[in-house]
Parts: C-alpha cells; sequence; structure tokens
C-alpha cells in the first residue's frame, strides 16, 4: 500500500526498529498537552482530604461543624455520608478492604477520614484543619515479620476481591495479617541441603520508598444523569470504571474514565486511588468535584513494599548451586492494593535467573499499620534481586571464585525449566550476563584507588516475569486518505507508548507514523485495556494494535482486490476512491490479546506456563567509596538488558537509563522514616530523590535478542532498568572496602558504620 | 444472551418498535446536554464577521485600521489573510466556489467579508461595523428563470468539487450561471401529447425560506500542534474533517470535529459553514476562535430554494397521465452549497408518484446573487409536490374527477418502473393514498361552512428518492457486564436517532436500550458516516449499526461456543469471566453500510438502481377561509407516511408533526423579502415562524408497511412530513372558495387579491 503517492511496503517499512521523535513531544514542549491537574470545570468543588493522625483505631466521632462554618465550604463529607450511597464502600484490586473514606476505623496514619468541599481550594484546606475526629487507639504492628504473629490484627475479616483464583481460600479468615502466603516447592530442597558441599544463608531488608512522579495524584468527576465521568491521572482506566461501576452497582457503560497524559505512574495510580472518592463526592453534591493531593500528601498513599528477605543456598565445591530457600515477608501497609500480586509474582521468581534443581519459596503478604504499599516499577523483583544478587556475590567471594563465572555456571538457559516448572523460552540471560561482563571489560585490570578513595566494581543480573493473563483490545480506524486513528488504552505516562503503539500500526499498515493519531484513554471510546504496568503494554496490547491494524489491511486488501487492483501498490487513497465511490469512508480493524496462562499450584508454585514473556537485566557498578566518609559515588552505570527487537530504540534507552536512575536512589538515599506510624520526612525537602548531581556515567545496551511471541520481536522493558541497580552497587561496595552491607539503602553512615565495624573500632573514634 | 441475570433472547426482545424515551431527555431537562454555544476555552477569541452590503461587486479596498483600533480588538481578517495560509480558499461539497471569506468579489449582500477578533464578542461586534470596504458595483441577477439568459454572471469560471460524477461535464465552463442541467427522457413524451384527449400546463412558485434552527450556526476550533479541533454545530463532522483537511492540504488524522447536542438543524448545519473559517483564524492567532451567529445571521447564510416550476401533463379522458414534461428552475443563490444534487434528486421525481410512460424533464441548478441555497427537510421535494399536486388537483377539477381517483388511477405500485427506470419496490404509495382518504373520510359528506367563513378539504400525496450512494460505517463495544457503547457519527439534532440507534443495537444484542451508550460524533472516535441528511440515517446508519452488533454478538456466542457454554441463554458476563478470566476484556463489532446504486445517466437521467429506498407521504387538509380578509385557517392536517416498520413509534410521530408543522409555516406565511439582494426582514420579529396557536390539529399515522433492506424493516422519516402539506392546503383552499394560488406562501393577501380578481373586483372594494 502507499499513501500521498509514496511508495511503501505493506510490512517491515522500516518504522519499527527506528527512533521516531515522541509523537506528543512538540505538545508537551508548547505547553499545550493535557493534565488533570490543569483541568477546570464548571461549578467544581475542591475537596481538601483531612487525615488520621494515628496508626490504628477506633473512630469515636466526628465533629464537622467547625470546617462547615469556614466562608466558602460547600460541604464536608465523612465516611459514613459515603457508607450510605454506595452499594460497597470498600475498594481494592486484590482485596475489598480499603474504605473509600474511613469509617469505624482507621488503619494508618494519614488515613483519609473526612473531605472539605469549596469553590476555593484554599478555603477547603482551612476548614479542613478544623475537623475533629475522637479516636480510641488499638495497637498497632508496623514490622512486616512481627505482623506474622502480632496480637495487633489489622483487618477483621479478610474479603478477597474474588478476581484472583489463589486469593478466594482467603475468604473470610479471621485474626490474620497475613493476606497471601505463596509457597512454591521444587524437587528437594531439604535433602539438597544436606548433600551440598556449602551451605550459605543470609537475610537482607529493604526499606519503604515512593513513587514521587512529579504530578501527585489527581482526579475529578462530574455527574451526569445516572452517570459519571472521571477525568483522572491513571493507569488503568479500564480497571476504574469496572470498579467505580462496582462500588456504585451501576452497569459499566454508567460510569466513563477519561485519562489525558500523565506526569509519570511508576505503579503510583493503578487501580482506584482517588477516583471512589471524587466520585461519590461528585454524587453526593451533584457538583465537579475534585482533588489534587500534594507532595505530601503522596507519603500517605501509595508506597513500595518494605521487604524481609531470608535467603539459602546450596552450593557445590565446582560452584553449582544446587538448593535454594528463601522466605520473604512483604510489608503491605494498612491495605492490601495490589501487595498480594508482588507476593506471588515477585515470589515465584525468588530463586533469581538460575538453573536450581531444588527449591522452597515461602512468600507471605502482610498487613501492617503503614501507609499501603503496591506496585512500584519492578513490583518487587528490585527488593528480591538486591537480596539475591548480594547473596550470589557473597558465595562466590566464599568460594573464592570470580563473581561472573559463578553466574555463568548457574544461569538458567533457554529450554530449561524455571522454579515454576515453566520452561524457559526468548530470555537473554547469557547474552546480558556476557554483554554486562563485555562491557564492564571485566577481564582487564580495574583501578582501585588509594588512600580514603577506593575503588570498587560489582554486576548483578536479574529477571522478571510479565503480568498473566491480561487482556488488550485495540481498534484501528483507517480513513479514506491512508491516515488513521489507533484506539488503545494503554496510558501515556511518559515512556513514549503512544509512539510505540503508533509504529506498530504503522510498520502493519505500511503508512508513515504520522499519519496515525493515538486517542487518549476514554472508556467510552478506546476498548479494553488490563492496565499499563508491568512492562506489559509493548507486548499485550502492542499485539493487540498488530492484530487490529492487520483486521485494517487485510480488509483494505481485500477492498482492492474486489476492485480489481493490484492489491500491494495501490494508493490508499486509491482503494477507498474504488470502494466508496463519493464517500470518504473508513474501514475499521480490530485485535485483541489475552496470551495463554496456567495459575500456578497453590501447594507447589508449579505451573507450565506462568509468564508469556521474561524481562531480563543486568548491572554494571563501579563506585568510589570514600573511607572517612562513607560517602559512596557512583562513577559508572551500566544497564544491559535483553528488550526483544526494540520498537523504538531511543526509548528504549531512556527506559533503562530512567529505571536505573530511580533504583539508585532507592539504593543509596530514599527511605520514609516512621515513627510510630507516622511518615516523619513526608516532604521533597526532607526525602531525597536522585538529582541531576546524583546521576553516574551511565551506558545503556538492549542485548540482540526477539521475543517470538512480541510484535515484532519486542517485549517491555519499563522495569527491567531497575531490577539490578541496588545489588551491582552493594557488591561493588564489597570490591572496594570490603565490608556487605545487609539492608538498603546504602547511606554514608551505614558504609561509615560497616567500615568502623570492621576495623573493630567505635563510630566516633 | 442475557444481562443482569435477566433472560432475554439474542434477537427480536421487542425494543425496536417500542417507543422508548428518548436517551437524552433527562440530560436536556436537567440542562446538562452540551451545546456549542456553551463552550468557553481558555484564552478564546470571539469573532464577528463583517458582510458585504451589496449584491455583486468587486472589492477595491478593505480598511480594518479603525476596527483594529478598538479596544480589546485581537486581530482583524480579511480574504487576502485567508488566501495567504490555505492550500485552497474555496470549500463547497458540490462546487469549489466559496471562499472561506470573500476576496476580489462579493456575489451576494451578506456574504462573510472580514472577521474581528476579540476576547469579548461585544468589542469585536463595536469593531465590526467600523471596517470599511470600497466595492465596484456590478450588475447582480436574482431571478433564477433570468439567470439563465442574464448577462450578470456570478461566477467566472465553475469547478466542480470532483465528487460527483454528473458536475464533472462542468469543469472549467465558463459565462453560465448554470450550475447543474438535469435531463430524463422516458418513452416519447411529444408523441405522447400529441395523441392525449388533454393537455394542461401550469407554471408554479416557490419562495426562498429559511431553516430557522432555534441555535444559529455555531463553531470554535483548537489549534493544536500542527493539528485542529474542531467543535461544531455540524450534521456533517465527516465532511468537514475530510474538506477542512483538503482546505488545509494536511492528511484527514491533522483535523478532528467534535458534535456535541445540536438544537435544530433541518438541513442547514451541513458540509462547511463556519467550521472552515473558525480553522483559518485559529491556525491565523494560535488561539481557540469560536464564532457564534446571531438569529439574524442565519438569514445571510443558507436558505431553501426558491424555484420556477413548469407542469405539463398529457391526460385521457379515463383519467390516465401518459405525458408528461417538467421544467424546474431553482434559485441557488451566490454558491452552489448542496443545490446541483437538489436539482439532480429532486429532478427525477418530478413526474411525482404517478405511473406515466412518458416523460420529459429539465431541471437546472441556477446561480444568483441571493444568499446560497442548500438542503433544507425535503431537499426540494416540497417545492415539486407544491406543483405537482395543485397540478394533479387541477387536473382531476377540470376532468370533474374526484381527486382521490384520479390519483388512484394513475399512481405508481410496486413493480413498475418510476421514471428513471428504476423499479418501484416497498414503496406503499396506494396504502397512504388509501389511508389518507379514510383518514379523512373522504366518501362522507363535508360541512362547507357558510357566510364569510366558507370551508375546504384537500389531500396530495408525494415520494422521495434517499440520497445515494452513501457510506455509514458504526462500533459496538461490547462490555464485560453486557452493557456497551456504540460509536455512530450520526448527529443527534433533536430527531432521536441516538435513541432508535441503541434500539437497533439493543435489539441485536437482546439488552435493555439503556445497557447502550452512544458516543456522540467525534471524529477521531467515531467512525465515518457521510452525514445525517436525507432521511437517511435510520437506513444507512441503521443497518450499519446492526451490522456491528451482530458482528459483536456472533463473536461474543463464538466465545460462548469455545468455552463450551450455552450461548443463547448465557449470561454476557459469563461469556466474558470464561474468556477472560479475571479480566473484563471488551468484544468489538464492526459495521460498514453502503446500498448499491447506478448513477443516472447523463442525457436520459435513466438508472436501474437510483435509490436505496422510497420515503411517501401524504396530507390531507381541511381549512377555513375568511372571505373578507383571506385569511386560512387550517383545522386540520392528516399526516399519513410510508416508514417501513418504525423503530420507535413515538419518535416516528414525532417527526411527522414536526416535519409537518416546519411545511405549514412555509406554506402560509415564511418567505425572505429582498431589495436589490438585500434581506429586508432579516429578524424573526418579520419573518414569522409557526408558533403554538398556528398548530391545528394534527393526526400521524405511519401506514403498514416494511422496507426489506432497511433495519427491522425501518427506513427514514425526518423529511417525509414535509412533502405534501403545501399542495393539500392549497387544494382545500380552491375546494373552499374556488381560488387556484400558484405561489407560495399562501398569505391572506394573496387569498384576498384571488378572491378579489375571482369576483372581478377591484381590491380596495
Amino acid at each position: 500500500m502507499t499513501i500521498g503517492g509514496e511508495d511503501l511496503k505493506t510490512a517491515q517499512t522500516g518504522t519499527v526498529g527506528r527512533s521516531i521523535p515522541r509523537l506528543e513531544a512538540a505538545a508537551k514542549v508548547a505547553g499545550r498537552a493535557e493534565y488533570v491537574h490543569n483541568l477546570q470545570l464548571p461549578g467544581m468543588l475542591h475537596g481538601k482530604i483531612f487525615r488520621s493522625p494515628i496508626a490504628h483505631g477506633r473512630i469515636k466521632r466526628v465533629d464537622v461543624s467547625a470546617a462547615r462554618a469556614v466562608a466558602g465550604v460547600h460541604r464536608v463529607v465523612t465516611g459514613e455520608d459515603v457508607r450510605a450511597i454506595v452499594a460497597d464502600p470498600h475498594y481494592g484490586p486484590a482485596f475489598h478492604d480499603q474504605p473509600i473514606l474511613a469509617f469505624e476505623k482507621v488503619r494508618y496514619a494519614g488515613e483519609p477520614v473526612a473531605v472539605v468541599l469549596a469553590s476555593d481550594p484554599h478555603a477547603a484546606e482551612e476548614a479542613a484543619q478544623l475537623i475533629d475526629v475522637q479516636y480510641e487507639a488499638l495497637p498497632a504492628v508496623f514490622d512486616e515479620v512481627e505482623a506474622m504473629t502480632s496480637k495487633a490484627v489489622v483487618h477483621e475479616v479478610l474479603r478477597p476481591a474474588g478476581a484472583f483464583p489463589d486469593l478466594r481460600h482467603l475468604q473470610g479468615r479471621k485474626n490474620t495479617n497475613v493476606a497471601l502466603d505463596f509457597h512454591l516447592r521444587r524437587g528437594d530442597a531439604g535433602g539438597a541441603f544436606s548433600r551440598a558441599d556449602r551451605v550459605f544463608e543470609h537475610t537482607f531488608h529493604t526499606q519503604q520508598v515512593l513513587h514521587v512522579p512529579l504530578e501527585p495524584f489527581v482526579s475529578a468527576a462530574e455527574p451526569g444523569e445516572g452517570s459519571v465521568t472521571i477525568h483522572t491521572a491513571s493507569k488503568s482506566p479500564s480497571f476504574v470504571r469496572v470498579e467505580v461501576a462496582r462500588l456504585l452497582g451501576w452497569p459499566e457503560n454508567r460510569v466513563r474514565v477519561k485519562v489525558p497524559y500523565l506526569g509519570g505512574g511508576f505503579g503510583a495510580k493503578l487501580y482506584i486511588k482517588l477516583e471512589a472518592l471524587v466520585t461519590v463526592l461528585a454524587l453526593l453534591t451533584r457538583r465537579p468535584v475534585k482533588i489534587a493531593l500534594t507532595m505530601e500528601e503522596q507519603f500517605y498513599t501509595l508506597t513500595r513494599h518494605a521487604a524481609s528477605l531470608r535467603i539459602k543456598s546450596g552450593v557445590t565445591k565446582e560452584g553449582r548451586i544446587t538448593a535454594r530457600e528463601c522466605e520473604v515477608w512483604w510489608n503491605g501497609g494498612a491495605y492490601a492494593d495490589i501487595g498480594p500480586r508482588v507476593t506471588q509474582k515477585s515470589g515465584f521468581t525468588a530463586p533469581g535467573p538460575y538453573d536450581i534443581e531444588n527449591v522452597s519459596i515461602d512468600s507471605y503478604a502482610l498487613y501492617t499499620n503503614l501507609p499501603p504499599a503496591g506496585a512500584l516499577r519492578g513490583f518487587g523483583i528490585p527488593q528480591l534481586v538486591w537480596a539475591y544478587e548480594s547473596h550470589t556475590d557473597m558465595i562466590a567471594r566464599e568460594l573464592a571464585m570470580d563473581p561472573v563465572e559463578f553466574r555463568r555456571r548457574n544461569i538458567l538457559r533457554d529450554g530449561r525449566p524455571q522454579a515454576t516448572g515453566t520452561v524457559m523460552k526468548d530470555a537473554a540471560i547469557e547474552k546480558v550476563l556476557e554483554r554486562l561482563a563485555a562491557r564492564m571489560e571485566w577481564k582487564k585490570p580495574f583501578e582501585r584507588g588509594s588512600g580514603t578513595r577506593r575503588r570498587g566494581r560489582g554486576i548483578a543480573i536479574g529477571f522478571k516475569a510479565s503480568i498473566s493473563p491480561t487482556t488488550s483490545v485495540a481498534i484501528v480506524n483507517l480513513y479514506a486518505d491512508g491516515s488513521c486513528a489507533l484506539y488503545c488504552s494503554t496510558v501515556d505516562m511518559g515512556q513514549g507508548s503512544d509512539t510505540a503503539m503508533a509504529q506498530i500500526a504503522a510498520e502493519v499498515l505500511g503508512i508513515p507514523v504520522e499519519a496515525i493519531t493515538v486517542v487518549h484513554p476514554d472508556t467510552d471510546v478506546t476498548p479494553y485495556d488490563m492496565a499499563t504496568l508491568g512492562s506489559r503494554s509493548t507486548y499485550h496490547m502492542g499485539n493487540a494494535v498488530r492484530r487490529a491494524a492487520e483486521d485494517a489491511r487485510d480488509k483494505l486488501l481485500a477492498a482492492a482486490r474486489e476492485a480489481g487492483l493490484p492489491a500491494e501498490t495501490t494508493p490508499i487513497a486509491e482503494v477507498f476512491r474504488r470502494k466508496y465511490g463519493m464517500q470518504a469512508g473508513n474501514i475499521v480493524g480490530t485485535g485483541s490479546f489475552i496470551p495463554a496462562y496456567t495459575p500456578t499450584d497453590h501447594d507447589t508454585g508449579q505451573s507450565p506456563n506462568v509468564t508469556p514473556f521474561w524481562m531480563v537485566g543486568g548491572t554494571g557498578a563501579e563506585v568510589e567509596v570514600d573511607t572517612e566518609t562513607g560517602r559512596v559515588r557512583v562513577t559508572r552505570l551500566v544497564n544491559v538488558a535483553d528488550v526483544g527487537k526494540p520498537v523504538n530504540p531511543r526509548i528504549v534507552e531512556t527506559q533503562l537509563s530512567g529505571a536505573a536512575v530511580m533504583q539508585l536512589g532507592f539504593t543509596l538515599f530514599e527511605k520514609m522514616q516512621f515513627d510510630g506510624g507516622q511518615v516523619t520526612n513526608a516532604s521533597l525537602a526532607e526525602y531525597k530523590i536522585p538529582g541531576m548531581r546524583d546521576i553516574p556515567v551511565m551506558e545503556n545496551e538492549a542485548v540482540d535478542g526477539a521475543e517470538r511471541g512480541g510484535p515484532f520481536g519486542a517485549k517491555g522493558v519499563g522495569e527491567t532498568g531497575t531490577f539490578s541497580v541496588s545489588p551491582a552497587i552493594a557488591n561493588a561496595i564489597e570490591d572496594a572496602v570490603g565490608v556487605r552491607l545487609m539492608s538498603l539503602p546504602l547511606t554514608p553512615e551505614a558504609v561509615y558504620r560497616a567500615l568502623r565495624a570492621k576495623q573493630g573500632k567505635p563510630l566516633d573514634d
């Protein structure tokens, strides 16, 4: 087919694989890109949330009279008001556990208890400070391991959402904080340990950290006639529609969810955040209602799981790992959000990208009285890789074996079963390891510094399954001049999905990418997509888009053949002229994609098909450690990844480096501090995220791979760069100064303490 | 399939054929329905048009300096500014003849010459009055018959748009005001006239009238990055996109056209009106621009064609019409708009719904120096029926034959060829005539009044072809709970199309109509539709919607069968659960409809397939004429129509009565008055439209019909009620007081003059 007279082939025009500039770049530079924060609706009320100051307690009395008396306040809404008008006051993707507004109980410090509505957001904020709530404090639990046995129980009874089969057995369970227990058993770990030449066991910890998208959470709702339109900075518009419809007891078609551009997401803006709340407020007031959180309020909304991870390995003297046991406790905070899936999905990759015959894994999602934890770029994998790749280096060091060589002897190769029993395919673990070693010039001598500045280097590799089974649907509407619209609910939050999807459609249709308009998510318009998460979009939506474009192309070619035109060389516009005469007409193609999947067995975690594809990423770090201050300077970071065949190499590059920088912050300094469950550093003045001066020299490489199931050989890359940064740096620190840190972040203080301990000196010497 | 547990069959649930309340009724009553007039965009400029005061002249100088100096004026734009930035400054569906803003010449009094842009529309209006333009006046022509031979030539050279094959031969033609000459020859009219027992010839006239939607024309444009979004009260969003893209030289996907509800259309808001102008203004200023016309400005934008119609019939003494000759001159005004299609489409039905062997028709579209004429509810047919059904009664009267009986002997029956040679099918002409006679109790004695109040009755029947070939495309997106969205570019301008389309989809899917959301026209979202005109939507879009719903249903049933579920009785939500597991998913169906068509032969007007269906309508009128004042009071109006099987009987009823009331105004009092081409009654104070007190007792009936090609047997009804009102009333007047009026409107003055002339008395006696 051709467009505009230009001759282009129907396939492999070279659009896919090219670093085409992002479609939205000009609009963003010009300040024309739409964000919900900028949305103004006639008659709109602004909501300001009043939050619980205590971590666990019964609500005895809510006095909103002073707040209501503030000039300009339209209404003050409490959890009891909300309960009165919904079919279910509890939302959540895994458990129906989170109240739209707290009622009866609060379960973490920062939980929303009431909302003040005013035309002026400042009036609302002033009034919110006047709300007076009396609580009866309850014992609280904050540590994930303690939560296993604590008498402080966060939820009286468990109420799984029903969507996930591996949660159904928890229905109605009482007196427990365990929101999911995942178990995997393969081979005979016990026997293998007893036969092993060496056994190593280490326990690691990670901290609570935050997504910090520069656009905080924001949602607005407009009431209609028995309907509602929600404008939201969400990565899961389809889920929001279905869940809000369920909460209200309405059919789906009465709930419309529109998503413009997002100012970052990183896993935070998934499932329900403010959407149910603004919807209920809009229905209560019959006015549009918007809530825009502050940066500070992000600290009370969603975090990354802190985790405790115990890993034990049995190893032969030749350096083969024969047995592994993992126990992981995930600190899920007060509401499960998608935490149980983090537990399950990261659980089954806990042995790492290694070929280990005998495996035993126990992974627990725990409720605690902290802010809820959920998905954050990597979905549990960076925490796991932190532990298992620190552990790997520690073993190699004990065996006096080169850490690259030790990994080389153990890595999982295509055709071999992973711990779940799923046979590996198209996972370029070996290529990633070897390219990493080559880029790091691992065999060459390394300059180790001198005096108080010591240099070291480290590597780490990790892998991740994709979320499964998930569904994507796409529509391609081809216009008479060969330009077209692509309807797709994938949310472009800065990762470049609009451009990648347009490239895939352009490739199939043989048209320039500029001829494609990507219609932004709007559940009345763009068809279902599970969500933009887990690096699933390029593969899942990419396949749906490819199929939709192929469907349109096939219909176009059929029209050409019916008209007796040479199908492959006739310009698209000419086919339309012959098919539609005086009319312009449209040709609509549809595509749907849902990969096959077999759920993991409840007792053994086994499944012959646990994921449609694997993401593989490795990082090499070079560091300089100041032995006087403990300060670690990362001087070089090499990120190597298997992304299949990149759709847009430049976007892949920015995904890898963006992910690595994000994980660098989590590795070196980011940490939420708590006092009695209350966040004590809830501001970007006190919670540091990486700035330009923290970013090391970085190199990114996509190995020569190909995902056979992906569109044009592509697979996801959004998280891959996060996997291995933390252990690579920790391994480099030990290489530099001989201390091993078991907890994140690797702050100067932690390094300094370890150095002093190693030297047997007191801290203040 | 079932939804929500309710057991419903997959077909014929009874949704189609039921008078379901309109889907948008609640939103309209609550004042929440969206109209472009209410649209406010950040930074928006308001445009006010400066119009030519003369009917024909060369523009010598445009001085905008005084206007530009008015406080708050952002910019003043002239035709030369527009020319500088577009690929083609002339738009139009039939001819590329109408400048976005006049340059070099003006061709009618009221033509836009310049636009003032200001943030405050009042400032723009004030400034527009200060624009000073010098013209060199040119000779003008106003009468359509004179235009055939006038030396005043409106357009130097003809430039057909290219879409219509029957206009292509006019390309480049000079020194003519004839924008289309349509000719039809069937049998041997000349010979038949010479053999006829009696020959009758009459000439009729109709006046310029106006659509007067209560929402005047309004459009707004937002500039993007190499793109534009147009919000417009348009009935042809797909055409606007394609045409604006052509004017700018852009691909279609860079032009987005969104249409909310319309406050009436009646044919006015078709093709390009303000859309190209606001687009160019937005691109020139890089600001959103809106132009909202006043009621007065509607008089300078689009009218219904005045026409002169000469009809000659040869008749046997038994009352069979054996020959007919028609010559029709259509006053198209200064720009063709869709006038040439009016000429062609009404041309070929000029013999009326009668079976006449020998026919000769010549129909001419003329340019004159009046405001452009285009489509208005009936597309030329009401003017034609006015002439041929007055003529029919005059012949019957001359033959001393009952007018029902005379028609009965001549009507065209299914299986017989119409004048084009197309064989009639599913056109219930006979049923309409017979039901009309029955409803009017034609055989019963009729009370004729006394003194100065004389009563009479009349009937008339007419028919119309649908516009062809035209294309409609629809998408149905079925959600996991069985509710769905219907994507459809049919514009609901008050006629109830949203409801009718939802009923058709609901019927196919076996779901309640409330479970369907109709997505409003948006060219980035809803697929192509030719336009909402010519009563084509129920048939064309109805078929496309039916096919899209069937496609979705077939995919759903296939999914059920794949899952081993009983396809016909499983609830939709259960099929989704089995197909998509944890996911909600969507099933997308698409449908496209373009009926077969053979263009009319250029020389003979013959075609074996000139329309996909026929609309048939008859009216019976009872009047009381005041012989002292000439005032006509219509005391009863019976509208009988063949609409196939009604999708929504209540909506059909309101379409019939609404159309009849509209035509009643055109019949009794509406008329644009001109002086030297300038409209002299351009306000609703001086141009009367029907009010509540003008509306007679009305009865509406849809005969028992079925259009086999239509969705569930339906066909269009939007225009049918207009066809026969004028001649029925004129026939009733002659029946009452024995005077025959040959020109519309039938004002008291005209009746009085005719009465005095009949009595041989001077007017002021």
